[in-house]
């Protein structure tokens, strides 16, 4: 059988809550796979095929739309709670009791509710350019730049994702070669998605009080990925999510913004790799020789209280 | 000819500046050597072998005591500054032209003193439970655990390294015994040179107007690791650091105190590993392919303007 990729996986749809999701699924059959949530206007095509090819070496990847955007059916919910639970719904038709977790932006956003939602379906969660609920969005430039023009529209993206060195912009640039390789393309998403997403993410950066305490019931070991000035979810979020997670590794890259994944792919791939692949050796063993491992299971109440 | 490693690597003595260095040299023999700069009260017994001959499989590594310390004959100066000056003078009084460095806690202090004072000299930064000038020790619980009684005495490492978890104790007690392998060991530093280390902390802390300035003009590709929740050198100031140096990567490590890179030896290992060695790649490499390098050689004037 020959293995897909990135560019030959098919599009394929299962049925959950009344909503068809199409899904891609790929690389080397193994325990548990990673499950990729979108940005904001995101479709499966926005992957970078770097990362999402790097990653499926070692385990099986699935990208998906959730409710509403592209090929998916449904409608977008308006708030990130109704988001988390079409993905475990859509999980769960695909018949796994047990995935890993990446999200980007408000797909980490969405992540986070996936692992609140339903703790026992998550193994690792990996967040990248996300925030907790109530981030601090007083230094994002967000507003500003989706709603700039750019000359290729495509170039969006540079502003977005890249950091505006030399060298983000080369990185960008390389970006988005490997982003439109694929030509059977899906859907762009539709102004009503994205509105809705709009107003779920409003929503879910509303200040409110002890908003942060669900972040200490998302005991997976976490990684959060973060550029050094992220204009959109402003870069010290990542420094508060690693605070208040109970068991969370913070990467912050140099000279890198919202997409610092796509800046740094192989670089991403290979912290992404040890970090998934250090947690498949399980919790017995990491308590039998905890200087080898980097994510201990257990979690001193101490940690945080002093 | 038999490699040497922590344990059998002899003390040889270089004199400058009038100061007698004592120091350990091994290790792969390779382009650059990476320099070992040691925390309070430390001598090169304190160091853990996991760490530099973990290290020592890819380079040569070197351990030093600082003028005034343990087998180092001199005075400790009061300064940072002038221990920066004397560890340049040993580099020197070696004939090394370009080293890599390493500082732990005030050793990274020092290295970001011999970067500012002789920027040609280093290559690359490591920074482990460092703090900049100025740094923010308002939760720092370090006078308090110092001037605690451990039985056995060793024990007070745990408490300034290890997070109280069982998963950071178990790794501090693994720690406490590889350190304590070497037989012909260095006589502890002294109740003067303490003294005068301590001031020199208590100076450098001190704030004072623009104090973070001369970060801007330290270009060097720079790795900061650091502990979730370092109770000596706080965690924020790694993300200070991180935040005004021009091209730092930051790492947070999950459940982990001031020495979070001896609670994960392996991957503490891994991760300078490829620091160090994407960085051998070269400056010209890596405007070639910027999507392959973690640390682009120029770095935006816009970087940090917005």
């Amino acid at each position: 059988m020959t293995q897909h990729n990135h560019q030959t996986a098919p599009t394929q749809f299962v049925e959950a809550n009344g909503i068809r999701f199409a899904y891609r699924r790929f690389g080397k059959p193994s325990g548990v796979p990673l499950l990729f949530n979108q940005h904001f206007r995101g479709t499966m095509d926005y992957w970078d095929p770097a990362v999402t090819d790097g990653l499926a070496k070692n385990r099986e990847v699935i990208l998906f739309n959730n409710a509403g955007v592209s090929s998916s059916s449904g409608k977008v919910p308006a708030t990130m709670q109704e988001m988390g639970a079409n993905a475990i719904a859509f999980i769960g038709a695909l018949g796994l009791a047990k995935v890993d977790v990446l999200g980007f932006s408000i797909g980490g956003m969405v992540a986070q509710e996936i692992a609140t939602q339903a703790p026992d379906l998550v193994r690792r969660l990996i967040l990248v350019g996300a925030g907790p609920r109530g981030a601090d969005m007083s230094t994002s430039r967000s507003a500003e730049i989706f709603a700039g023009a750019y000359d290729p529209p495509e170039h969006l993206w540079l502003a977005v994702h890249f950091s505006p060195s030399p060298s983000g912009r080369a990185a960008g640039l390389a970006f988005l070669k490997r982003k439109l390789l694929r030509k059977d393309r899906d859907p762009e998403a539709s102004e009503e998605a994205a509105m809705a997403q709009r107003e779920a993410i409003t929503k879910y950066y509303a200040p409110a009080e002890s908003v942060l305490d669900y972040l200490k019931d998302i005991r997976q070991p976490t990684l959060i990925v973060q550029g050094s000035n992220d204009v959109i979810v402003p870069t010290v979020n990542s420094y508060i999510l690693q605070q208040n997670l109970p068991n969370a590794e913070l990467i912050v890259y140099p000279d890198a913004n919202h997409g610092s994944f796509y800046q740094y792919p192989q670089l991403f791939v290979s912290d992404a790799d040890q970090f998934l692949t250090s947690a498949l050796q399980g919790d017995d063993a990491k308590l039998q020789s905890p200087e080898r491992l980097p994510f201990p299971s257990i979690v001193s109440a101490f940690s945080w209280a002093g």
